[in-house]
This record gives C-alpha cells, structure tokens and sequence, in this order.
C-alpha cells in the first residue's frame, strides 16, 4: 500500500523543470527527478509515462476541450469563430501555470527535440479542430484554413502571455493575436 | 574516372519514388535505388546524401528564393505582400514536377516519420520569411505572423495543385488561398 503523497503531482513536475533547467532535458532522469522531489521512482511513474510526459502531458485535455467546444458551436458561429471558442475556452487550463510555464519554455527552447515535440503537439490540435469542424458541417478548405489559422494566433498569444511578466489575461491576447492575424492579411 | 551518366539525377528520383511506393520508405535501400536506376550507389551518393534526401532535397534552393525575395521587397510591400511574392518566385521550381509531386505526396502521407520531416521543413521555411521580414524593418508579431500565414496559404495551394489531375497554375492557387485565409479570418 502506498503513502498518501500531498501533491505529488505537482512536486514531480516543479523538480523536473528544475532539473532540466540545471542539467538539461537529456541529463535528467526519472529516478533523479523522484529523488529531488522526495518521492520514489515508482511515484514518478504512476503520474507520468515518461520525463517527456512532464513537459507534454495536458496534451489530451486541452485536444477534448477544443473539439466539444467547435462541436457546440452554434450553427450560426463562423468557422474561425468556433475556433476562437475552443482556444478561449482552454485558456482557464494555464491560469495559474504562469511561472510553470515560463520554465517549461526555457527548457523547450533549448532543446531541438522538445521544439520538434512542441510542433507535432500543434499539428495534431490543429488536425483536431479541422476535424471537428467538418463534423459541424464546414468543408475543406475553411474547415483546415480556419484551425490553422486558430493554431497560429494561440502560439503567438501564448508566447506573449509567457514572456510577459505579470500574468496577463490569456483570452484577451488570443482574441489580440486573431486582430492582428485579421490585419496582416488584410496587407496592412 | 566516371562514365558521363545521362540525367543520373532525375533516373534516381523516379526509381527511389517507384520503389517507395512498391515497397514503402523504410524497406528501401540507396543500394536498391541506384540498381533500380541501372547506376552504382557511388552515383546515388554523389547526388542525395541519403535516401531521405530524394524527398526532401529541394529545401535550401527554396529557402534561397523565399529570403532573397523578401529582401528586395520594396519598402512599400506590406508584409503579407512580400511573403506572398516569395511564394509565387517560388512556385516555378515545382513546374513539370506535378507527376513526381504527386508520388512524393503519396509516399510522405504513408510514413509519419516522414510527415514529421515535411512538418519541420514548414516551420524552417515560416523561420526564415520571419527573419527575412524583420530585416527589411518589420517588427514582431508581424514578421512571424505573416510567415506563418503564408506557410499555411501555400501548404492549401499546394495540396490541391498536386490533388487535381491537370497541373494547375500554382501562383494563382496561391493567391486564392491567401484570399480565402483573409474571408476566413473575418468570419465569413
């Protein structure tokens, strides 16, 4: 039987950024991360596949959130519409992640297999959403055109939100990002 | 010495794309290709540095034809503009290479690895318009974002140059996605 652990959890993923921070992703292990965090290996493992799992592991989650969003859209709401929904109705996922985020940027920007990572990440959400929204009846090209685009304005808004220092409102700087992607192409 | 070996090049890539097709990526060997081709391995390996590099060996020469269009951009080119400028200079190299396109598509869309690989070469080629952009004075997220619109507007174009059975102009296929991006993006 195993010891009720308070937040486990959490003190992985915080020993883990960490340690990736001090030594590098490739550098860490599991059982180096478990011992940081005061926890057993086997701890590690009931919370995480892998130390990769650490930095990528809200990816199912976030893909759900996405996708029951654009399929409740009502059928009035534009293509990018939906979309806009479904990245904004995310957006509560990272509220108070903001100091955790930072760190996991700084780790993943030094590493060129966690950004090949982070890409994959971004083509299935976007492969996620353009399904979805042919599901509510949008066809191709508008129903890709549109997640792509929904895709771009998250990463962009999601960068800013990151690098910013005080916590910022991510809906707001999504619907920023469509405002400027809506300008950009525009030729402005 | 060598012999002179008429079209070695174009005689390596048809063989590679044939057998890749017959037999799938992985299950094919340069040693297979070059015999395939009736040349020696040593001819493969003067012209692709692996096998992979059939597929994906164009990169660098457009690379070169994106930035240097951007670059001489006028001052007076919006962003977009000259993103979609850098597209269209580019759109050439793909001329009387809609046949082998269409067997390129087919062999990266049976393989994720693959997939992946073409993914990376996108957000290489967003990464340089970017830089590109920014040095001709455009600030961020402009820079960024109108890469990445463009990348998107030619990925759409592409895939339905090389879906439809007659080759289509893809200068104009291109600028008809970036026109449906821009409906899209105002919520038509």
């Amino acid at each position: 039987m195993s010891r009720w652990e308070p937040n486990a959890r959490g003190r992985l993923e915080q020993a883990a950024l960490d340690l990736y921070q001090e030594r590098g992703f490739e550098q860490t292990t599991a059982a180096e991360i478990a011992e940081r965090a005061c926890l057993t290996e086997r701890t590690f493992f009931r919370y995480f596949a892998d130390k990769r799992e650490v930095l990528f592991g809200g990816q199912d989650m976030l893909r759900e959130i996405y996708v029951s969003t654009i399929a409740s859209a009502p059928d009035s709401a534009a293509p990018i519409d939906a979309v806009a929904a479904a990245l904004e109705a995310a957006a509560p996922v990272f509220r108070e992640r903001h100091e955790l985020a930072r760190q996991r940027q700084t780790v993943i920007a030094a590493n060129p297999g966690l950004q090949e990572r982070e890409l994959l990440k971004r083509a299935s959400f976007a492969s996620a959403m353009a399904d979805a929204s042919r599901k509510r009846g949008v066809t191709d090209p508008a129903a890709s055109l549109a997640a792509e685009v929904g895709v771009i304005a998250f990463k962009t808004a999601y960068a800013r939100w990151v690098s910013e220092p005080d916590e910022q409102d991510l809906s707001r700087l999504i619907r920023e990002s469509l405002n400027q992607l809506k300008g950009i192409i525009a030729g402005e």
